[in-house]
């Protein structure tokens, strides 16, 4: 049995929509148990009789989001993220999942649950959208690290080529980096330097790709440094919020033909914005630790938890954990 | 007289909608003359009989955006972008304008042109949009480095600062750094230390900036290395350019309700569109050179140089470089 730990203190829609995303991801995951974190009371209330495959563990704390992370972790031992962590240290779940403060999610990773013997840095890895595709692209660090070296930027790239191909099913995956231009001798020391890396490794390098390029869908794996990766993460995010905010509001302060015509398009912006629904990728990985560590969005709904558990349902039947302990273990 | 030489033959568009530009800039700008360097039979034909204040230099040579910046400027002696460039070194221009290849012409802002004593590094500057506002913002750099030094950054942020008070006529402009996080120790040694130093400066610096909030519109001024400033300036154009083609995409493929839906909402759609309509601010701007080099698109229509060329006067007549000389140079 999969043993699947989730802090259902976490994100705006705590516990009700973790809780019925539960239930919902229950009945199809047939093979996995759910151990919800927080306020028995709550919590309880919302699983109701059935409590077949799911059980509830009390905890007294919450972490919020503006709570200093590493500081957290330590004084709010009986929080439900690090409750929650503990029992994945002790064997007693597999994975862990929450929707809220992500530097305290990545601290229980490295620090309770510990790194693969043989990775330096764990990185985090969302899956993101691409233009004529369903299939997405994996980029790996976008943020579980301020300073990269090239060898942790080709340790990500090798385990997110590992993700891609198991999780997501993508055959031989393309690997390019995130560089300022497409020469190999392009970027500062490091990223030259993780260019010749990849390059002389097993891996499907496809070469350098620019920020321009991400959505493209040229690359299935873009190995960047954590710094820039965490500003283009949210600059995606950033620029289409905004896009998206600008398309609103002039469609409904045009007058009447602008809101007639909005009215016509409606179905058609639907399906635009299923493009980009991320939702369906689940959420980010950190990758490199002992056991998969999920962090989701802290504004998903149900939808996209029930995704989520299902994408670590998927990584934990696939394994790669085991993995990459035997791959990198073997390499220190 | 102020005196702009102009790269004739570089862009898409080239010569014909410079040339255009340029007489329709030279009705307006009474104090300016035009330099137009490149093929002079093309261009002669272009410019008609009346030759007031608009010269044309011949040049057999021309740099493609293929070639090798720095070998190119070496080998291409007689291109119209070097020859340009040397008008300005020698005094017989004050501003140099180019569409055509950006390492070319940065590499002829630093090697010909040359930098300002006590700027160790120029840093190239657009302005973009933002969400609620016609102001936009400036980043600086976006590329000419790919290494950064805490220094850089500071020397970056003060030209810009002086640049959107004196052309964009922004009072005590608010600059923030772009990092990957709100806390003043978030990000690498280097932005660290570019946080001190921007505190410690007299500058209206409001703090660290992330990804998702460029276009907000919180900052007149976002520093940034020239990195992630690369990567983050791409990532603008490659998301908002993906978003805009799916929006047509699923207008044009969703049958003739939608077809319909998007005929009444055209108005409005231009009216979004002009807001990320970056032409208005001109080019991007080689801060830390001894004359203003400006770098506008290739795709740049007749309207865009032409507003590049008013904000190249704008700039000179200003004299904001002469202020980056006696400000840096004493520093030195």
């Amino acid at each position: 049995m999969r043993i699947i730990a989730i802090d259902a203190m976490g994100g705006e829609n705590a516990p009700k929509a973790i809780v019925k995303a539960v239930l919902q991801a229950k009945a199809e995951l047939t093979e996995t148990k759910f151990i919800l974190f927080g306020n028995a009371k709550q919590i309880n209330k919302l699983v109701g009789s059935d409590k077949d495959r799911v059980e509830v563990v009390a905890t007294t704390e919450v972490i919020n989001d503006e709570d200093e992370p590493v500081k957290a972790i330590r004084s709010k031992k009986d929080s439900s993220l690090v409750v929650a962590a503990r029992y994945v240290k002790e064997g007693k779940a597999d994975a862990l999942l929450s929707l809220g403060n992500t530097g305290a999610l990545l601290s229980c990773g490295i620090f309770i649950i510990g790194r693969i013997k043989g990775i330096a840095r764990p990185g985090l890895m969302p899956t993101l959208p691409v233009k004529n595709s369903d299939d997405g692209f994996n980029m790996i660090d976008v943020g579980a690290n301020a300073k990269s070296k090239p060898e942790y930027i080709l340790a990500w790239a090798r385990m997110a080529v590992y993700y891609a191909e198991k999780v997501r099913g993508i055959a031989n995956p393309r690997v390019a980096l995130l560089n300022n231009g497409a020469e190999s001798d392009k970027g500062d020391d490091v990223h030259q330097a993780a260019y010749q890396l990849l390059l002389d490794s097993d891996l499907n390098f496809v070469g350098n790709i620019e920020g321009n390029e991400l959505l493209e869908g040229n690359a299935d794996v873009v190995a960047t440094d954590g710094f820039t990766g965490n500003a283009v993460l949210k600059n995606i995010e950033g620029t289409s919020s905004v896009l998206i905010h600008l398309l609103k509001d002039s469609l409904l302060n045009n007058g009447l033909k602008a809101k007639v015509g909005a009215l016509l398009i409606k179905n058609a912006l639907k399906g635009l914005i299923s493009k980009f629904d991320t939702a369906k990728y689940g959420g980010a990985v950190l990758l490199g630790v002992n056991a998969p560590v999920v962090k989701t969005h802290g504004r998903s709904d149900q939808r996209a938890i029930y995704f989520t558990l299902k994408q670590i349902d998927k990584i934990l039947s696939e394994k790669i954990i085991d993995e990459f302990k035997a791959e990198f273990s073997a390499a220190e």
